[in-house]
């Protein structure tokens, strides 16, 4: 029997323990799609608190705790840290099979060096221990990086958003500073898409004029302000976008009518629902062509239904654990998106990612219908040119991260994949990058033990060594 | 190798064993939802008949044995019993990874002491050797519910229903009965939510106000006369309502329209689709308003399809083994359901089933939204308030329970669970309980073998017990 | 650990062994639905290049390829051969857990006696070795058919076929042919269903009508056409229609509403939406009680979308690559499909095919909801009328198998299904049959090593010979 999170933990043969212990665990980590923030890691204030660490702001564990019936002022509310501490352990007591107790687990051991199993009885004997290192070792931001050998970090930033920080740490960066890792943008124009609410997309576009210098009254001035913005982000080394749909949109329309539709908008008049779509259709069209032109990479990330508890919304806002998973289909829409890009030659490199777990088939399958590339495209020759993405958020556990990597394979071409990011807010999780690794090392391991994968580092070593690292070293052009 | 359902069947590891014996096989059942008959518990008829134990009324059954091109005749029909029970044993042997297989040789040996494998060959010495006993002891719906140690029974019952049975049984256990397993009702107000029939709804509707003594002539006395039944219910015991719903209904409208919509209903007039789901998603509404303030529990049955099959409904009525699953979407009108009721602080405690498996991940996902409990709601604080339900109906199979419980414990906080119910219409199907209890121990000795999880009893013993019965007992609000 | 393909591949327990050596090995192989071409047959031309029998015409193959960043000239294209072997070898370095790998190894090892792992490296020496058997063996369609013992072959045939290549090799083998193997069509009328582009739907009527020696100018004239080639076919052994469908129609009308629908349709004028369901509807039904009739087997393959990718379908057509799995709802419209036709009693042996996996349970429980027969229907009674279909197309590989048989034994009764086919364009796919085998038998091999299944041959042996052959042979009245 193993212990707790013991040196072989999730390694269950010794191809695994060879593939992780050889190949994969020493590998830099390319987290290209987080929720860190650039200001933080540009002050780089040092860590005090593991409680605060832990509870402030991790929708995830106040998920659990609420479940485990802890009051919400122990969870999104203000209550002191230490019983906020205390309640979040006993919540890990009924959370078998889910992944905060190993992560938590794995972050008291990497980050704290503390190998004792968490209970409520020694929580705060443990808080105390963590914190003392916290008190005579400078844990920041920056530290943490460094430590888990992070060497390009995308964060998800706003279209309006100046990169203040990104600037200031690259330019630190740029004078010799010992942080090195690359601290790059992400471009997430979801604001711009979203009509549904046409006052605050007007406030919206209003800001996205403003910072790109143009007046938007018409559709063209709206094309020509994103464009400004994406170049700008291109300048600061932004080779990515990002954007949250719930169902993707489809419904072409022509520049005529869109026009009409923008000043309809314009004008503060709400739009009806296909008008909406229309629009955002357009729109995210006319952001895959110039991805597609500035050869950046389009994540789309599908299915989330957010804020469906308006009392925690109503309380905290948006972003604090009130978030579910649409069934709704998506693989229409989505096949006739991506067809009439490749149609005109500007489809950009895309990851597909579900929230919806059953859709990982699906779109693996839809994925390979594009992976190959045009003569004609504006994109070069590359492995998995549209592919699937990362087992994501509620999905990003054992059983999700093993399930999803079990259906890639089968349907696609998975050695071409460029594996896992955290997206998280926490700069204390990328143990979970070391979880994911394990879990595909085992997956690797138990194929070849069962005589499914050929013993030969042609077709291990360097499947893990891609998946972990090369594979998004190559693809995102950031390097 | 293993023998066919020896005593550590499905327990593949020493934890699992050690879980399985000394922690959950003696707890006391809870099985809070059945189809079970009060009336036959208050007769107490002693059985005599295996063959008719198990194929009379069991659809289950019944589709196995039409798969394996058995007459309807042996299935549904009349034909003799002992050509049913050898046409049964025919079937089982090509149904390999069918929890009837198991189920019914569990049913041999706990009940009947038998530990043959049944075939065609021996089915008419085996039925003769349980009948044997039926004739020797006396084998009642008591002896087995006080054999298999349940505790607390709900069984399913219209709102018209006057109870009787369910009376008749707790006036025995005031006066010291030795059978003292709590049977109580579920109220599952189906047909009043359902209009597509619109006389059918009213005769239900005048049955449902003359039991209430209300004449029911409108919205508000449609509401009152539900209240009424709802108090009843309570006044005996009840603590749980149960709704069938094929998509969760969610179109919002105004008291005065709901008026009108009664009032063309009660005259007969056919209702156009979209006032049927009006109707249905206040009358739900109402209902769940009534849970929260009763402190009652909601169990909100998703996805059954029933009677797709009209020769079968034609010969045989409902229930007979032409149902099924739909996978249509449920989870943006259930969401905005949830939500609104929130909203207004009334969400009283809710467990989501759905029969099709591929909505457990987004249900969790989505319960887990709304598991805390809010400062002002009429419920009280505690673990787990809206939650996933057990895997359920054709999902109620090894297959289906290992799954359903890897991605409840992913996704959500599984130790919050109430656990496994029968569902059941027949009184020998408690070895059910065992089944998913020794699948419960094995998923938690597999985490603690593989160091995913502490072995520290904290972390396992409590998981199990709560699962098991302590959950459900604190839950329910019916102990 | 085990030897990457060795002679014990997938089979990980001693049952299974014996089950596959035993029993299911040397059965013979029922491929009731492929896309071989009988002309092929008929001419028997044999092989001189593994390059082109692996890469010509093999969208499989190309999508991984693609994947693995290939030019598209080594993939549909016309690159060199050499090339082109080479490129497969250096996408198979990233195919691990897809069905390639191992089926290309299958096919070195049992067709060329080839047991090297190939690589970039020694990719045209294995080209080179392999082509040097072809050139001193025969390896020929037949010979190929007759080495893996496959006894019955369906192809897949349009109705307006003349089936002239079948009636070729049906007289060969009445003169005595060596070659045994039973070449029957099957009926596959998707065009005729197909109204979206109303030029190409009359075209093909035209043509339909042309074979039948019927003017078609109405509903009734239609049907009649159809019918004659269905009475075309049956003569010439047919006993299988097969139907594509990306949503199962249903929308009922009348025969006068159709007729008016077909006259508008013939005279050219695009059908509306509903219109073309319509009648899509009304012939699928037709056909059906055909089928009923004739004692066909139905086979509804649902849910694929095809051609999504127009840059693909502009330059090399349909089939090569470019298709996808649909997500939306197919239960409801399923389900009222099949009553409609049971109602009436006219429900034809059926099977249900979806591309989405996550159907399969819900399938499952459809299918065991119509799987009794009637007593007046026009079929006989026999087991499994109604049954799911084998995993298909991108889940036909281990993951996709395995959850497959899983979910249909848990569901349904799986000792009645009629197990695998190839749906395979290429002659040496056969080993899948001994793909499938293997995973069968390990499958039932765990069940009985685990104690959840009797180690009886009645229970076992039984089950695997049914499912690898006695199922098939005895359902599709062929033989």
């Amino acid at each position: 029997m193993a212990q707790f999170l013991d040196e072989n933990f999730l390694l269950k043969n010794e191809t695994a323990k060879h593939l992780f212990f050889h190949v994969a665990k020493d590998l830099p980590i390319f987290d290209y799609h987080c929720h860190l923030s650039p200001q933080a890691i540009a002050e780089d204030t040092p860590f005090d608190d593991i409680a605060r660490m832990w509870l402030e702001g991790d929708h995830y564990k106040w998920r659990i705790m609420r479940a485990n019936g802890e009051p919400e002022s122990l969870c999104g509310g203000k209550g002191p840290w230490d019983e906020k501490f205390v309640a979040y352990a006993r919540s890990l007591l009924r959370a078998a099979g889910n992944p905060l107790l190993q992560w938590s687990h794995l972050e008291l051991q990497r980050i704290f060096g503390i190998h004792e199993v968490l209970t409520p009885q020694n929580a705060l004997q443990i808080r105390e221990k963590a914190n003392r290192l916290l008190a005579t070792e400078r844990v920041s931001p920056r530290s943490l990086l460094m430590k888990f050998n992070v060497k390009v970090l995308c964060t998800t930033d706003d279209p309006v958003d100046d990169l203040h920080w990104h600037r200031a740490i690259a330019k630190e960066q740029k004078e010799g500073s010992a942080f090195q890792t690359k601290v790059l943008p992400a471009f997430r124009p979801d604001k711009v898409l979203n009509t549904l609410d046409i006052a605050a997309w007007n406030r919206y576009v209003d800001e996205l004029g403003g910072v790109a210098g143009i007046a938007v009254d018409s559709y063209a001035s709206l094309l020509e302000a994103l464009a400004k913005r994406h170049d700008y982000f291109h300048s600061m080394g932004c080779r990515l976008s990002d954007h949250a749909l719930l169902v993707p949109p489809y419904v072409v329309s022509s520049d005529t009518e869109l026009d009409t539709i923008v000043k309809k908008g314009r004008k503060g008049t709400p739009l009806v629902s296909v008008d909406q779509e229309k629009l955002a259709t357009a729109l995210l069209s006319q952001l895959a062509r110039l991805n597609a032109k500035e050869g950046w990479t389009m994540q789309l990330h599908i299915a989330a239904l957010r804020n469906v508890n308006p009392r925690l919304f109503r309380t905290f806002g948006p972003d604090v654990g009130g978030d579910s998973t649409s069934d709704a289909p998506i693989i229409a829409p989505l096949a006739s998106f991506l067809g009439a890009l490749e149609r005109e030659g500007n489809l950009p490199r895309t990851i597909l990612y579900s929230l919806d777990p059953s859709k990982h088939n699906p779109l693996a399958a839809l994925a390979a219908s594009f992976a190959g590339t045009s003569p004609d495209a504006a994109v070069s020759q590359m492995a998995g040119k549209v592919q699937l993405g990362a087992a994501w958020w509620f999905n990003d556990q054992k059983e999700g991260i093993e399930r999803h990597l079990r259906e890639y394979a089968g349907v696609g071409l998975v050695g071409a994949w460029v594996g896992m990011l955290t997206d998280s807010r926490s700069f204390m999780s990328f143990p979970r990058h070391e979880y994911f690794r394990r879990l595909l090392c085992n997956a690797v391991g138990e194929w070849v033990e069962a005589g499914e994968l050929p013993d030969d580092p042609l077709y291990t070593d360097r499947l893990v060594r891609g998946i972990c690292w090369e594979n998004a070293a190559n693809y995102f052009g950031m390097l």
